[in-house]
């Protein structure tokens, strides 16, 4: 499911760092997987379709380690063209590059990752259409696939005040230019899903802000995008990305349930679906794995951005995901799910500022997938160990059968609970909760 | 629109207390009103019509100051006769004592508020119907109406796995025995709504819990409550109250826009509204007008529980509105959409463990009417003076004609989108936050 | 170090529970350890010698469930007698039950947990001693010891303003009256520490709060418990306990360093340490290795509660640690400092609400000691693998000798650093956060 | 005390905009005080003079609204020059037309917001100079005063790891380098203060960090700027300004305590006090008022950085401050403090990065001004109305004399206060903050 051979364009980027191999859990080597095994079969999976890894090009290619406190760290060797262009095509050598000595399916881009914005509409479509090609070719050479496109309706000035639910009506137009552009390159690249992360969409103070023409446009703007693509020939996922805040002081795809009640009202719910990302779902005040259980529970869990947040730290820190606990949680919803479909995990996350060391891009990387590897072992072996599910079957039996069951098919009335609860008292049980964490952990180390 | 009069039962619990009255701004009477003025006309309602304010049974009359960490402070004389009932009777003396002199014109209770739970099921409900006779009489004699019903579903530890969404069908059909009764109580009392609140309607952790059936249960359960008191003759709204925590880890009403999604899903949006409590509001990561500002949008903005919590604490602190900024934001929300139609202002609020004076249960509500009648005339002020309201307007209007009232009746594709980009860039135009920040805060002072 | 034998008193508190024995990874027994094998040597010492565990004797055998919302689930046979005194020493045989079956060498108890408050200081200062004689006799046939004693200076209403910081004299004095006694009682019992935790040493409002004095008068209560103390034999160490609020709205042992800086301030270094929890820890924005760092740092570790709170959660949950990412980081920071010396790992834990079997009180001790012995056997592997701590001391060698360690001995001038920054430019050094974070991903599962 | 005449250089950068005048509260000039009377005496001291207010050079001059996802919306017209030192005059310039347009006594800066960075060590110090020089003669000429100056040791990657902090001892002499001009800048501008804020002093992980050692590095590093600063001439104060976190995952100067513990613990104490800044007290965790008490009961109130943070949002926003109820706690703080001394207000705050009119600079400081000028008086009507100082007086009267009194004398022992708890109860006694709470808010708006 990966690429069969490392590429390297004119110019080898990483010459020091040679495919990632697999060498198991007793091996020191930086540069080698001691967990994440590809082509292993877990629950009827290999690993590599369990996760259908992905690397973001922006963290990874676009971005040196800026921060509102001070500039990038990283100078990347393929931003030394003065010319845009040259230095768009260095950038996507090094990212072919680096996807093929990772070892990962997938990879996902903005359209202004790829391509450099240009003076007018036309130029920035021409240039993305360019790279466009550039990138077909490349990923018929090397076997890479597209899990999702997107287009950067935030960084640009002109979006200071939203895309889609911009108060400027020829905002939201240009927005839909980029929208309309990236979903024709999505399509040209085969993407398995398009992606809708509404960076300024939302308000900075509820003053200035008619929330509900804002979101009525929003509504609007991604029915518009649907009907395009599928009158263009995508089949793929649409995928709306919650995030509570940051940049804006409030964003309006909050969360997940926000996003499900939305998509649902808007009836887009049939196209759309969402994509969580961890650190995200952190900052809405949730559990990583709250959020992959609301949009099962809906039918609409998409894809994953796997990274971590800091638990001290209220902003976006887009850390590499390394707590085991997390990634389990995960994975114990994911494998419950059966799965990913046609979404995966891509790794929205970039390394420290403090890592330097372009060979450091890698390193995190393999502590990602390696974390998620042993995630997936451990969720299939308290799935073999049988005792959770039993519980969990166990807990909820009275509704299996005799009144409860009427109760779920909607046959009893409220004055019919209250005459079965005369009769009956209610069993003091326990919720098990430590026994349960005790077997978690008991088996996290049984291998 | 309040008590003509008022009352006091065998014992005058408050003897130092008399009707308050209102004194205007430079009185310095502990008790009496320097901003509430129930009839004061005030944009073409009374101050009385505007809130509505309520009283709540249960912080004001039966909860003494007891945390996690000590007993109650508060000795209450009403709770003095050893034989409950008893109690339960001088209580209600004592609540419409409060209520009369006062001069708010509604209340609200739980069933375990006003009658202490019985032995047997049979017993609770004889208990509950013995007080809303009652009540009723008091109703009648005071002119004191309920803007309110609810059933406690969190307390008896039969719900400590949930009530609605508890694994064991029989604790379900307890808790449909409590709404039954709580139900016939506010219809006999002629209560304006119903309100669900979901105190352990969540999980202690996810790894014993089914979400996804224990949201399809709470569905089924207020589609019942639903059919039960329309069918009984309750014509007032049901509302849902949003709480993202406390006590369990995670509460499935988490905010309004979970519920708002929630309730639409299943159906229930045209019985049902939102109650919203600040308190709760913070703990979510919302600013209280935020929520008022979503429920208003969905038009399912059905009553408020005004109070406080503490922006350094993570618990739901319950205290008196005393912040002009928040009261503030709260009342343009509610002015515009018009006040709050059978909802009102309900103090879901308690004095602080240490203020153990009776008189305090006074002060406490003092401090939130006024601070209310002070926002409500700000507001007032705010769109009188026209110039947010103007500002607003403007900025939204690419969208009232031409291509941007096309897009908002839905007849551009995202071609047509694309197209007006080539033609118009954007114009870069100020939010003006700090210049409407400071338009508010002068007409704060204007007065 | 562990009690040789079975405690049980006239009655056999938990009779289907025996002598928690180790069985090691593979066994499925809910009541035997997996990981804590109280003998195992690790870095030279036994399991049993780093962790002096320690049952509380307050959410385990007093406290059944209660929270803000509802009362106890967990109702305790040693609590049938209704003569008080009676029911304290069938709680204290319980208790010792307990202790011996789980297998830990310690316990620590507030004075109200082992002996009822009585009607005056008298009679509270007499059922103490009681329970003390009692105690001491159990302690003797059993080998348990005590790890701290405390006072319980919250709970009581004359508290409610606070204990020793209370704006009333005389509550100061009751809180004088309580710490004599819980001294001599700890002194009695030879305790190897006692504990000073600020329930109420805080304020509710800033308006009616002069913290200065305040302030002035916890450190000369604390001076006096220590002169108090030290003339009458106990030759242990008093600790500080952290928490920055909760139950009240700022509490003024906010954090680590806060304590080590007022400590250090009023000369109560010498005498004093911290006592550091980790559910306290996050509450005030810290991770719990950091707390325990900051502490290290200072020469000031004292002991350790070993419990959790929920990420998602701003109050104290104190659930039982089970996440072995904490416990690591802990024992990376206790390994260095040699470990805790007189302190222990305390769990001041409780088992959820939900969890109300007799038997959930042992698995959840269960659950957290098996945790920390996983924790230093990682930590172990850790250290002897010696790539991260050659990391950390290559990062600061520049300080080691030149320069650097002139500019560490105070032998430089401000002028003397830019002189050396004109001649020398800053080498560009990667963090390695990532490839560290990966190491011991690595060497956790290497087991 | 504010520059008699308005400066403008070769062009008038604002030319819309005159000095702003005190217009009253019945104005609706957006370029007007309503509340800021420079000369109106309040408490016997000048507006100017409590409040000594200062802009900011960094966020007013040389930064455009540059967020984690977008690049700056406002693009000044004195960056025109491609010339780096041309710039700078230019800039310098429109800084003084500002200062001197709103009528401000101070500003302050870092030596990079005033002095481009050059090639060299001594490149950055010569152009550092040139515009000292030249800032020299503008303060002449404008009689503007400094209220501090600063060294940004955080942007530039050198100090990616640290400054003073930094495990690399060459970068801790580039940060003493710049440290050393800086110093010398503030002293040849009469400037009153010196601030040290901790941008990077702190650490992304506690596993490649040795806190001990570069806390230790931290103080010495201070103590070496505090020696060369009173050798050569400066008499003002050095100021440590407290923030927790941001760039860093955790940074050392967490808040207010742990500053003044660092700052007593190393001996700096007697040089050193804290500068406050509201948004760090709310990301650590704190009131801002809290914040200035604590600092003012260590007698180490230095001076305040007057912004305000967003209370959902957990990153530093630094808005201008407009909420009354922020600025009266801080004042009532202030005026009992009997003001700053040689401190000021600096408003370390930045327009929304919507508000991209170069007027929405001077309306974002309008904003600020006249909300604490509101404050001021409000805080002083509180003090005339003695009613809350009273209540403090009489809440802690027991210690004023007797035994209350020799407890706060060191006079009683442990057991002396055991004894006189046997003999006298505690009263039971309101702490009456819904009273206080309603006196403010009455006073508020007695105006």
């Amino acid at each position: 499911m990966t690429a069969a051979k490392v590429y390297t364009g004119d110019v080898e980027y990483f010459p020091s760092v040679q495919r990632i191999a697999f060498e198991g859990p007793d091996s020191d080597n930086p540069f080698a997987f001691k967990a994440y095994e590809a082509d292993r079969v877990v629950a009827g999976k290999s690993m590599a379709e369990w996760f259908r890894f992905s690397v973001c090009y922006w963290h990874t290619f676009t971005a040196g380690g800026q921060d509102p406190f001070g500039p990038a760290t990283r100078t990347f060797p393929w931003d030394a063209p003065s010319d845009e262009m040259a230095a768009a095509h260095e950038r996507q050598d090094a990212a072919f590059e680096f996807f093929t000595k990772l070892g990962v399916p997938f990879y996902c881009f903005h359209d202004r990752d790829i391509a450099p914005q240009g003076a007018t509409v036309l130029e920035s479509e021409s240039r993305l259409e360019q790279m466009v090609t550039r990138a077909k070719a490349l990923q018929q050479e090397t076997g890479m696939r597209l899990l999702w496109g997107t287009a950067n309706l935030f960084g640009d000035p002109r979006f200071m005040n939203g895309a889609s639910t911009n108060p400027d009506f020829t905002a939201v137009a240009h927005a839909g230019a980029q929208v309309r552009a990236a979903l024709d390159a999505t399509i040209a690249l085969g993407g398995e899903n398009y992606v809708f992360w509404g960076g300024r969409e939302g308000y900075a103070s509820l003053i200035n802000t008619q929330t509900h023409r804002e979101l009525a446009h929003m509504a609007r703007f991604l029915g518009m995008a649907r009907d395009y693509g599928r009158a263009n020939g995508f089949t793929g996922t649409f995928l709306v990305e919650p995030k509570p805040m940051e940049p804006m002081k409030h964003q309006y795809d909050f969360d997940a349930q926000t996003v499900i009640g939305f998509l649902r009202h808007h009836g887009l719910d049939g196209d759309f679906k969402v994509n969580v990302e961890a650190n995200h779902a952190t900052l809405a005040g949730h559990a990583f794995a709250h959020e992959l259980q609301m949009c099962t529970d809906a039918g609409l869990l998409g894809s994953i951005d796997a990274n971590r947040g800091d638990p001290q730290n209220g902003w976006d820190t887009d850390q590499f995901p390394a707590d085991i606990n997390d990634a389990l949680h995960a994975m114990i919803v994911v494998m419950r799910a059966g799965g990913l479909g046609r979404g995966g995990f891509n790794f929205d996350a970039k390394v420290r500022r403090e890592s330097v060391e372009m060979e450091d891009l890698f390193i995190g990387h393999i502590l990602a997938m390696d974390n998620f590897a042993r995630a997936l072992v451990i969720a299939d072996r308290i799935a073999a160990d049988g005792r959770v599910d039993d519980f969990l079957r166990d807990r909820y039996a009275t509704f299996d059968s005799g009144p409860g069951a009427a109760f779920e098919r909607g046959e009893l009335t409220l004055l019919a609970l209250r005459d079965h609860a005369v009769d009956h008292a209610v069993a003091h049980t326990s919720g098990k909760q430590e026994w349960l964490e005790n077997i978690i952990n008991d088996l996290m180390f049984r291998g």
